[in-house]
């Protein structure tokens, strides 16, 4: 069964994403300046995760967030942290990938994310954010954090 | 020995990036707003390549590409095909790839560039363009076009 790519989240955007193949290697879209929910240019950077592992939680106070997985395959896991939001509390896993999940992920500030691997290839998560990194504005939680109702495997490993 | 990446081409700049090393996968540099050759956002996306494989000829009349490999090993090649430019005619051949050619190379309208996967996975150059795309200002020229002083090996594979 496909996977229900409704946002739960208030202010979250899920866009599917063309992958335009060709025998030589597809192009792959991800964000343009005329995207309709496109704010501002701050930094594009990749997080590379190896098979079975994971990297998370992080939120930030003020820079928004468009991820995609241009290869391998992610479960995303996204938590709404923020106590002012109307979905305040709620949870939202995705798996993301080609060909049938390629999407670009919105998260905006305050939400917190996370993201597995759970291919058998290193998988890459592309991140354009809407600021510049900046080291003062992020906040990191433990993956076992219980703040966070969402349970990963111990020690951090999805396979 | 190490390879030359000092531009060679008028307006081309090439930057070493960042590769921050995890036990959990990679942070990849790629682009922020704040660096000294920014100029302006566009739009991003990805070309994907197989092994052996070849793109191109392809230059822009008026966007910008910043080009970077995340995964896999490509040879990026640059054609100086501007009349007018101090470097007219000039060719420069790259390797790409971390981690010892982890790199941002920033091609300016009128440079013709093509690359080719020399590495045994499928490769991803990432492109941060100036530019929403615009098939209006591309123009692409066949890989063994004459006009080029560069020789692909014949069927555009170059393993």
């Amino acid at each position: 069964m496909a996977q229900d790519l409704t946002p739960q989240i208030d202010g979250v955007t899920i866009v599917q994403l063309r992958e335009i193949v060709d025998a030589r290697g597809a192009v792959l879209h991800f964000l343009r300046a005329d995207a309709p929910d496109f704010t501002r240019f701050g930094e594009v950077y990749f997080s590379e995760i190896a098979p079975g592992r994971v990297k998370g939680w992080k939120r930030h106070k003020r820079q928004l967030q468009n991820l995609a997985v241009p290869s391998g395959r992610i479960r995303l896991v996204l938590y709404d942290g923020r106590t002012q939001s109307p979905t305040s509390g709620k949870i939202q896993a995705l798996e993301l990938g080609r060909p049938d999940a390629y999407c670009r992920v919105r998260v905006p500030p305050g939400v917190w994310y996370a993201f597995g691997n759970i291919g058998t290839s290193p998988a890459l998560l592309a991140n354009c954010a809407a600021m510049p990194h900046d080291p003062e504005e992020g906040e990191t939680r433990p993956l076992d954090d219980v703040s966070i109702p969402y349970t990963w495997p111990a020690g951090g490993r999805v396979a």
